[in-house]
């Protein structure tokens, strides 16, 4: 591809931290993958336009509008312009669900997708949806157990290809607190975890839940009179917070048979965890999945425009 | 008292973060109570014995030793000189289990009581140990569970005045990690807490504690999507969490009847917390509770070198 090619449009993966674009070329293919560290938590209203322009401004043509259809944080309360939320039970949200963005720059036509919300456990996510969408695709009409594991991993109960219900567990992002500002840190390995503490720490805390309070700081205490080496200290930590969460999730989710929906570390984390515990997963390649729900909102765009 | 008044003995609480010391008259008054930032945290070895001057010197006579009796971090292994651990089931440690300093000063004479540790499950003590003497001095024979509530609350079942078994929580540690660094801090007011919801989730956490990992996420998403105020918000953390530790030291420890060490806000939360799970507390005042466990010590000192 030539530095002239222009995009047919652009797809946006715009969260709290980065934003990611796809510029696509009249093909379906990726001409341009390009991100920037402009996540919605670092700007104002104002600030997104220019930050969007940023990676994106020498594959607008200027003759013509060029749609960018967004999902993410930038949809939230406090990002660019508000998508407000649809509500489960629901299909993932399409194009007529989007809200359209006033931007100054006349060759930009944005569409931002709605989050999904719950009201009963209230719960709430941003871009997920769009992944959702994006397993759909390969995946017409599921039925069974989602997990999207990360930071905020969601836990999806899918019937015939619609959102029933969904939790949300903050593990990825307690294991960071712990790991890096608790007292804990200091019997922790920065990396390497022991695979035998993690699994025995899986299914200790999940047949006993209860005792997680208890557990922490035994970690700790573990590595000062009994020896417990970093490596395996890491790896009881991980298995005390992710067995924590099966054991959060079981009685709404099946785990018997789990979509996991990613294929780095923190997934196969969740996969080995399941395995423990009697359920099974199986680990679905995550890189473009958001890049596919985003692209069936542009298609069916163009068949709402057309 | 003149600044001239020298001490007949010190008494020295010594944790991760300050130290304190008490300078005692001959007549078991205290002539001075002083506290420096300088906690075992800060210092390397030689660091303490010069942070000790800093705030004694004037209270020492030059003609003599005096005796100072310090309970706390100083003795772990990072410390100044290690006390090793003393193991449960045991008496709280008195002066023969003290390990002495070798100090430069002559007017110095360092003793440094052991902390406790426990095997199975792992869990160690600093500081606490010297609180339970104190409490004893009281209560003598005492059988039942004290509580210490703090950054790490520990758990204490007395028998006779022996512990038997202890467990840390480190729910203090975990409520400002959440409450400060987490994605909840968006949505929780900086100290008001809301009473009702602080006792809701306490009640309901407790009856079903296996679900804690999917429940501090939805703090957040009642905010965004269910109206949940800041304050109702930091009562439901803070209810979620201790309500967890209840229902995980339950099974080793009789809540029926708990001697809480202290008098601030987190006793009290823990008093409240155990009221709504048909427990009972009796908070008792920490305010001197470490000097008198120390002060214990410097007697039987005293006898031993009689």
């Amino acid at each position: 591809m030539t530095s002239k090619a222009k995009a047919a449009w652009i797809a946006a993966d715009w969260g709290t931290t980065n934003l990611r674009i796809w510029a696509q070329g009249p093909d379906g293919t990726t001409i341009r993958h390009r991100s920037s560290d402009k996540g919605m938590g670092k700007l104002a209203p104002r600030d997104f336009e220019p930050a969007l322009l940023e990676l994106a401004e020498d594959v607008l043509d200027a003759d013509r509008k060029t749609t960018v259809i967004v999902c993410g944080m930038a949809g939230s309360r406090q990002g660019w312009t508000e998508a407000p939320y649809i509500e489960t039970p629901c299909a993932p949200p399409g194009i007529d669900e989007a809200t359209t963005v006033q931007v100054e720059d006349p060759r930009l036509d944005v569409r931002i997708l709605p989050g999904i919300k719950q009201l009963d456990p209230a719960d709430v996510m941003r871009g997920e949806e769009t992944q959702i969408a994006g397993f759909l695709a390969d995946n017409s009409g599921y039925t069974g157990t989602l997990c999207l594991p990360g930071t905020h991993t969601k836990w999806v109960a899918l019937d015939n290809g619609r959102i029933e219900r969904f939790r949300t567990c903050m593990t990825g992002e307690t294991f960071a607190l712990f790991a890096n500002h608790s007292v804990l840190r200091h019997g922790l390995s920065e990396k390497a975890l022991d695979d035998k503490a993690f699994r025995d720490a899986v299914a200790r805390i999940y047949a006993c839940p209860q005792s997680l309070s208890a557990d922490l700081f035994g970690i700790r205490a573990a590595g000062l009179v009994a020896g417990l080496s970093p490596e395996a200290a890491r790896g009881r930590l991980s298995g005390i917070l992710i067995g924590s969460e099966l054991a959060a999730v079981r009685e709404v989710f099946d785990l018997s048979d789990v979509a996991l929906l990613g294929s780095d570390g923190i997934a196969r984390a969740y996969g080995t965890a399941l395995g423990c515990i009697g359920g099974s997963a199986r680990l679905l390649d995550a890189e473009t999945i958001t890049l596919r729900g985003l692209a069936l909102a542009y298609s069916s765009y163009l068949k709402v425009s057309a």
